[in-house]
C-alpha cells in the first residue's frame, strides 16, 4: 500500500510506502496530523500530467506530457506519446473545478488511465510552457482568472528537468557550466535563500527536437559545474 | 535625396526628404548639430532586417524578417520570403563588429540588396525573438557579452506590431481589449511615464500560422479600446 498523510502533503513529502504488513504496522505508530490515507499500490506503466484550463466557456487542455519521478518528486517532464487529455478533463469536472489545473495520472498496462492529482493552479508538470513558443500556463491562469478567452494551446515540443539541490553548492558556477554547455536550454533558477537536499531550487527547459536529452545533459553540467 | 542629421538621429528622427531643388535649398538654412548627410534616394522594393550574432568563434543569424516603416518609424515586422542573411554578415564583417547586430536592408528592384542601418544592439526589428520559442535576441546579447557559445538561432514563425502612442490614451483599457480580442497575441507595455504622440510605448508578438494578421487586429483591439 501507499501511506499519504491527510495534511501538509506536497512534493513527495507525506507519502510513505508500506509493502509488508510488518511495514505497515511500523507505520500505524507513526503520527501525522489528521492521520494517513491507505491506498491500493497501482502498478502503472508510466506517469502522465495534463494541464487543463476551465472557465465557464470553454475548456482546453495543453499537451499530454510524460513525468519521470524520482524518490516521489518529479525530475523529468517531456512529450507523451500518448492522450490523457479525455480522462483529465474529467478529472476536473467530477469536482467541479474552473480555472487551471494540474492533472496527474498513471497510464495502466491495459493502456486506461487512472487519476493520481489534481492541483488547482499552475503546475510544475506545465513550467516548459515557458519556453515552447505557445502560451505559457502562468498567462493562461491570469486569463482565467480575469474571466478572459483562452488562445490554443499549442507550441513547439518542449521538455524540462527539475533541479534538486544536493546541498550547499556554486550555483553561479553551475548557471554558466549549463549555459555554456547547452546553448538551447533555458534556465530558471528560483533564487531560494539556502540549498537544502533535495530542494526543488530551479529548472530548466528546451524545446524542439532533441529537446529532452537537452536538458538532461544541461542538468548534469550545472550539478558538475556547481560542486 | 535624403537628408540625415549626423547625430542624433534615432526612430526616424533627424530624416528628411528633398525632393526638389527648392525643398533641399530650404533645408540648407536649417540647422543641425553636426550637419547633414545628403544620401541619393534609393527605389527600393521593400525593407528587409536581419539580426547577426558574431563572436570570436562563430556567426550566426536570425531569420530574415520583412519590415514596414511608418513615417520613418517601424510599424510591423513578419518572416521575409528572402534570405538577406549574407549580405547582413557581410556589413558586419565590413567594420569589423563583433557582438549582436540588427542589420537592416533595402530590396532592389533587381533583388539585391543594400544596407539601410547597422545598430550594434538588440533591435526593434528582434523583439518577436520573445516570443517565438526559440532563443531571444536579448539572451543572445549576454552570451556574447559573456564569451559562451550560441544556441540555434531557429523559432516558430512569428510576427511583430508596434505600439506609437496617439497621444494620452487609457492604456489599461487597451491592454485588456487586446488580450481579449487576441488571445494569442502578447503585449509588452514598456510603463512610459508619458505617451506622447508617436512615441514607441510598447509592441505586440504573436507567433505561428497568421501570426501578422494576428498582431495586427490586436493592435487595432489595443488603440480602440483605449480610445
Amino acid at each position: 500500500m501507499i501511506l499519504k498523510a491527510r495534511f501538509g502533503g506536497y512534493d513527495g513529502k507525506g507519502t510513505r510506502w508500506a509493502r509488508t504488513p510488518e511495514e505497515f504496522d511500523a507505520l500505524r505508530n507513526e503520527w501525522e496530523p489528521g492521520g494517513w490515507l491507505a491506498e491500493e499500490l497501482v502498478p502503472f506503466r508510466r506517469e502522465l500530467a495534463v494541464m487543463v484550463a476551465r472557465s465557464a466557456n470553454e475548456t482546453r487542455c495543453f499537451p499530454t506530457m510524460e513525468t519521470v519521478q524520482v524518490n516521489h518528486v518529479c525530475d523529468l517532464v517531456f512529450p507523451a506519446d500518448a492522450d490523457a487529455s479525455e480522462a483529465a478533463i474529467a478529472a476536473v469536472e467530477a469536482v467541479e473545478g474552473f480555472g487551471l489545473f494540474g492533472v496527474e495520472l498513471f497510464e495502466l498496462p491495459d493502456g486506461s488511465f487512472q487519476i493520481n492529482e489534481i492541483a488547482p493552479r499552475p503546475h510544475n508538470t506545465g513550467h516548459y510552457t515557458l519556453d515552447w513558443g505557445g502560451p505559457s500556463q502562468f498567462e493562461v491562469h491570469v486569463r482565467l482568472a480575469m474571466g478572459l478567452p483562452l488562445p490554443e494551446l499549442t507550441g513547439s515540443e518542449a521538455a524540462m528537468a527539475n533541479l534538486l539541490a544536493p546541498g550547499p553548492a556554486d550555483w553561479r558556477a553551475g548557471l554558466r557550466a549549463a549555459l555554456a554547455a547547452e546553448p538551447s536550454a533555458h534556465v530558471h533558477w528560483y533564487g531560494k535563500a539556502e540549498l537544502k537536499p533535495g530542494r526543488k531550487v530551479g529548472h530548466i527547459n528546451a524545446s524542439g527536437p532533441g529537446c529532452r536529452e537537452r536538458v538532461v545533459r544541461a542538468r548534469e553540467a550545472f550539478w558538475a559545474g556547481a560542486r
